[in-house]
């Protein structure tokens, strides 16, 4: 059996991608810290879906599939020799590296969210790359990403899979092509270090020949896969939070509860989009197309469709007659962008692409509905901002309370009371 | 008065840099956790010179000129609240920031290299950005970058001030011009480092609209300032051996001592040169001409001219009869390069270049033979390497330490016992 380290095992796509893998063959390991449980408890708020202890989970999967998956509890960005024993003892073919903050909202909250994750995310990025060259193990690293890292319409409108093809002037005035890393353009400190993520990325494929495989993934949909759907001990999380919820998510759960779709700034904003079922597949996918040693770092693109976020509101308003309301935009962003993504490679190595439909709306609907005594209405609305002068222009008072303040005291009700 | 903030002014280059501003009318504070002297005990060997304690460096410049430097010891990639208060507190009209692990050997040398230079590296810039959009305080930031970021020929060989201008080719065809930073392409974990670093300053810039001067620096050479020639108790650190000494500084003092010249591959490597005296001056000149608000990462190349490292030697022997003696690189890198990098921008604003010449040059080799007592030979040969292989080949040992003793089996004699 080929064996895959999974880092970030328990998170959104960490756990539906480690079922996907151990049901179809790969003798599977999870390192986890289980920061994003950790997390909840800091924002007061929790998966919509009643997520089980990983024992549960882990005995659940044994008990329904005969499948083992190992557990290990320790921080990537932190523990380096505990990962680089790991490493040399369970030689794994593959490591997908999920261990880092994914979420741009809680990335900007404060100082202390900026440090965390620029720490978190470099440090376990570098530390799994150090590893693997000291132990001289050679796994292919599969790291996920994210389409932001390109940022929307800095270049050009069509988005290329990880790398542009340019032309410079000579010194004789004629034109050289050449073949570059698509210039970055983060939009936030999460962003920013999946953009710092590829230059280390660059530099170990350079000097040490690592195999890497870097996923530029858009914005996430759904919850469940074939496997998470096999018993609800094994359910995936749900955040329908403003920091660590996805937006098509979001207005599911916001229409299923029956409050309004949160769209901030004129939802002009255009993004790539992708369900969760696809999104363990590409992993796959991933782990199963290596590149040679000696290949330069390999960037596809994991994204199925592309979407403006008011077209979204709009299609999900039109099936549940929830009522969409804008609300100033939290981020520092264009407030419209076109955005045209490449998506051949996964499409050549045979990914069958799951568009926007009724059936998959209507689980996560149906979902939404089922866990709504879960809700906390309270966590709805996004308090973190780009810019501390955004949550002081109304109301005076400063940090992110002044702009939910902002949106209580509007004409148009307390949103908080709802639900 | 102007305020200046020295973040790593007891460094090579921040310690002369405290002085030439103090003495221009200035008002200097340093900020220095001292790790470069700390550093010093781990790798058993230290300045040549005799640098003083910081309380002696400072009360001397106070009697000689009446001029007052504060000094706060503490670590800015770890204690984030403090700089954050005294930013604050000392409203800064400049901060300068030396701040990080500067050798690209010493970031090679192990796993545990890799990660502090990553960890103290990244988060010692992202915790000032931080600090500074919090603290509200409109200091502009001058940034010590090195022209390694741009690698050594990957897209042409006139290398401009930061930014590249491409052609991209459009939907229809047509050629687009884009301006984008010039692409990195790191040659150690130490100017990864550096390459990351510019995509904090580019995101903190466009989201936040701090005002940025990244100084893109060649190799330095020299010791003394005007400054801290005032008197012995001033004298600046001066480093010989192969982790952090600079390569013309090596080849002059191994000159002094009788030691061969050490030249790693074929020389043929072509790289940038400023002197010490230059680099304090650069400092000023760039505090003095900072971006407008709003303005993109104002990027200087402070280099002065270029050579190639096997001219730097035969320069040297010509001088003072020195052998040179050529040695596996440790590093990855190509074996020949041609170079040339502009310097306009620094040009423009007046920088007055020293260029190689022989009062300099017999500058250092005096300083060399003055301290050669306190020369440790041992420490001259670099053992740090870019490649395990590299110091397994030969010897069937693994880590550098086989490296080191290659050179000590070699048939033309052991270094060590040399002087």
């Amino acid at each position: 059996m080929k064996k895959v380290l999974i880092l970030g095992g328990d998170g959104f796509c960490g756990w539906p991608s480690a079922l996907h893998l151990s049901k179809n063959g790969y003798d599977v390991a999870i390192v986890d810290n289980l920061v994003r449980r950790k997390t909840d408890i800091e924002l007061e708020c929790g998966s919509l879906t009643p997520i089980q202890s990983m024992s549960r989970r882990l005995s659940k999967w044994q008990e329904l599939t005969g499948q083992k998956i190992a557990f290990h509890y320790f921080d990537v960005a932190e523990n380096y020799h505990r990962l680089l024993t790991l490493i040399a003892e369970y030689k794994p073919d593959s490591i997908v590296h999920f261990a880092e903050q994914r979420a741009a909202p809680y990335s900007m909250k404060s100082s202390w969210h900026k440090r965390y994750t620029v720490s978190n995310n470099l440090n376990a990025t570098n530390n799994l790359l150090a590893a693997v060259v000291e132990s001289g193990v050679n796994s292919h690293i599969v790291h996920l990403g994210t389409t932001g890292v390109y940022g929307y319409g800095t270049v050009q409108q069509v988005i290329p899979e990880g790398y542009l093809s340019v032309y410079t002037k000579g010194q004789n005035g004629d034109l050289e092509e050449h073949e570059i890393l698509y210039p970055a353009a983060p939009g936030s400190i999460y962003h920013m270090t999946k953009t710092q993520d590829a230059l280390c990325f660059y530099y170990y494929n350079k000097n040490d020949k690592i195999r890497i495989t870097d996923l530029h993934q858009g914005v996430v949909w759904g919850t469940e896969t074939e496997e998470t759907r096999m018993d609800e001990a094994l359910i995936n999380r749900f955040d329908y939070d403003g920091d660590y919820g996805t937006v098509l998510n979001r207005f599911l759960m916001q229409a299923a509860i029956g409050h309004p779709l949160t769209v901030y700034g004129t939802g002009g904003q255009t993004r790539a989009f992708i369900h969760i079922q696809n999104t363990v597949q590409c992993v796959k996918l991933a782990i199963e197309s290596p590149p040679k040693h000696g290949d330069k770092v390999q960037i596809f693109n994991q994204v199925t469709e592309t979407h403006k976020v008011r077209e979204l509101a709009q299609l999900v308003a039109n099936k549940s007659g929830a009522e969409i309301r804008f609300f100033d935009n939290p981020r520092t962003e264009d407030a419209e962008n076109e955005l045209i993504v490449r998506n051949d490679k996964f499409l050549s190595l045979g990914l069958n692409p799951i568009h926007l439909k009724d059936g998959l709306l209507a689980e996560v609907t149906n979902i939404a509905k089922k866990y709504q005594h879960r809700c906390d209405t309270k966590s709805i609305i996004c308090t973190s901002v780009w810019d501390a002068k955004k949550a002081v222009d109304y109301t005076g008072k400063k940090t992110a309370e002044g702009l939910q303040q902002t949106y209580q005291d509007s004409p148009t009700g307390d949103f908080t009371e709802m639900a």
